[in-house]
């Protein structure tokens, strides 16, 4: 299209597809890495928060896309945020171990998006000595689950040996026929990339936010990272969802303790 | 794919996704953007158009793209327009303000041309030297307001305290979760480039355009600004919209004066 | 995505969003371009591929493109024909005048394949000297019109004034809002490249393909051509369309000349 | 979209669109390809992975891309495969044919995607010496066929005589407006590479996976080879998916030889 009045036509450059940040470019070692993207129940996105609070890990870089929807959070405060992906980091945890954290407010929203964001992520992680990935997310099973089994996924049988002394589950049936979105990406191409890697899902209601389940992933992941960290945090959020399902449940009961009016005029 | 019949095969360049087409290029210093592009109950539309009309700006650029619907508008007398956003400016004006305006016949219809053309008006505005931007919206509440107020959000605690004081409400909770949009985006990306940016939304139905509406967002607008604008215009609107929402209420109420023809029979 | 195993990645070339494959190329002066794809009642359809007929006029280019549906047509005996648009001329018809004809089986389907379409489009009329650019369309009323209007809307007033002279009506209120797709977008776009250019919109239902349309639409680009045409082809269609929808209207009305059952039974 | 804090952006290379990682680069001659992704009932799918079978192909390439869901299948004892699209090879087979196959989880999700897939996939046929293709497919009629017929499409006449020879039925009315996805375009582009190509659709219900319909397409498909292979497999299949249709029906149809209890009741 050429112009045909006026006398120029700017030829700008366009955002690049994805950008990233970095605050700090941390150096580390066969580093692990730990993906917990928004997900079923945000199982995944419970667990890694967790655990960077736990650990005290400190955030290094911030990546905005075309991929993520055209929005910005509103803080306390009336301050705004782009939405984003965030790359938070802790050196020598537990007994020596450095992890890198992906967690954010959106996975891409379609799926080029969710191609180019694991792909790009993964060339990072490349950059950091990153050796093995573990993406954390929720099993939804359309109940509630008192004890939410950690259903697992791997690129190798070795992994698969190693994560099944943690009690992880690893059936086809169980896991029905595919894992969508970051969680499953992430191994899918990170296999290409000959990084060692494995997914922990939470069984998980679908139906609320799910710490209960994120504890569950949890308890697992930490003995795969080798880390000690405390559950209150969790098991307080565990209880306010209880209460609020326990709550919901009850309205939609018949309450035998309450006589409907109907009834009341009989006697 | 190879010609495999016939002498030639053209290889044409295609149009850019975004296209800008400057009638003039303004000489502007500190100036100040104001966006009030489509959205809910065009709140940011009716406040840009009744400022620029006020103030006496004048058209500089055009913007058409493929991130627009693929569509001509029908002037008056049967001339078409291709859809486009408008780039129009003022100097000196109040108490000596440059003022930059963009309004259009749509924002980008899809995430990805949301951030593209967001992030080309940012290149504009870097440009023409443009150092504060306002974004003006709507924030629908789902019922009639009569008094709106204007809830805003900005990229700066300073900005924050500065438009508290022309009675512009930042919390949290009143806000939701986000903004979405062309007058998000511009803050968040903004941010990115430098600049201090601040949106504002007056509270609204978002059943039916609204001046009323719009006029709140000008009273705090103008004084952020400096300017003095006359809203006549805008309260004559108001009052038409007022009357059409009246009859649509009249036909939804019961009528006491008007009985029903059954109860007649019985009298 | 690096290949870690196997020997070799392709880095194979991708087919080209639009491919234009030239049978033949003419050469023209002062061309003008009749556009009839798909769209409401088929209306710009049926007129240019009854006025290619009518003129005797050669194919000479295919478009193929993936910003058409994935498909191929099955043609009679079974051969296959992947779909695409068309470039046919005449040359010298009526008083003298070159013409060129995009018709096809699909407009682009999504806003961007629209757009890059009819940008292409454009430029390959540049290249064969058209100057004046007639789209052809249905205007849906949503009931059967026994004398259809032809509605215009033209790139420059004078064009509107020669217009009216065949009988196109030119007002806003009657066009609505907007004219889509390839018959606006020629026009939009078409004005960037400096050409002068109108749309016909034949009244239609919207129902069902319309040939009576198509018939009023030709009568008004014909005399603007300076061509004559027998229109018996469309009126034997029109006439097939008229007794379809008097049966479908027959379905639906009353009989009296057949009591319903309970009426018998009554007498 | 520059960085005003950080000290460096990352321009990241981004994985390709469609990536394809070679186990193998078979050398063939003269070469057939036949196509069996996912479609209808999954008869291209269940004829093409039956043939691969019978006549031991080995896989030789992998393909994936942007273009397929972002999503891992989960196999057999928690092992994790990137959804993708597979070529398998046999030299020789029957009377001396070289034959590529393409099988995998899906078809490209989007149009653009399934022309570039189409399109890459041919120019590696062009790579490996194929001279003619064979696209295999479902036709849903919407009802449970017993002898399911095989329809056929063509790129020329001398394929269509040369096919009705085994059967296939070409007629326009039957085979309906178009061939949609791979089995289409895969005819639709290949005429421009000068491939010479045929689609076999296998009578379908539309409802279920269909075995029985592989099976008229294979022993189409067999005899235009000039292979044997065994069916057993498929007819076994094909005995289940009977023996659930038919458990499906009964459920659904009155049950004489079980009274009802109001009529035995009335007993």
């Amino acid at each position: 299209m050429e112009n045909t009045e006026g006398d120029s036509k700017e030829e700008l450059r366009l955002m690049d597809d994805i950008v990233i940040r970095y605050l700090e470019k941390p150096k580390l070692k066969n580093a692990v890495f730990v993906e917990g993207l928004p997900g079923i129940g945000n199982v995944g996105k419970l667990a890694a928060e967790h655990l960077i609070d736990e650990l005290g890990a400190e955030k290094f870089a911030e990546i905005v896309s075309k991929h993520f929807p055209p929005q910005v959070m509103v803080t306390d405060g009336g301050l705004v945020k782009l939405v984003n992906n965030e790359l938070w980091y802790v050196k020598g945890a537990g007994k020596g171990v450095d992890i890198v954290f992906l967690v954010g407010d959106y996975q891409g929203i379609n799926p080029e998006g969710q191609y180019e964001l694991s792909d790009f992520i993964l060339q990072v992680l490349q950059d950091l000595d990153v050796k093995r990935i573990f993406t954390l997310g929720g099993y939804g099973v359309g109940k509630i689950i008192d004890k939410p089994r950690v259903f697992g996924a791997a690129t190798d049988e070795g992994l698969v040996k190693e994560m099944e002394e943690f009690g992880v589950v690893f059936t086809r049936s169980e896991t029905g026929t595919g894992i969508n979105g970051a969680s499953g990406l992430l191994l899918g191409l990170g296999a290409l990339y000959g990084m060692r890697s494995v997914c922990f899902m939470g069984e998980t209601s679908g139906y609320f936010v799910d710490p209960k389940s994120a504890r569950s992933v949890l308890e697992v992941l930490t003995k795969a990272l080798g880390v000690e960290v405390d559950f209150a945090d969790l098991e307080e959020k565990a209880k306010q969802i209880d209460s609020i399902t326990a709550r919901l449940r009850e309205q939609q009961e018949p309450k035998p303790e309450e006589p409907s009016k109907d009834l009341g005029y009989i006697g």
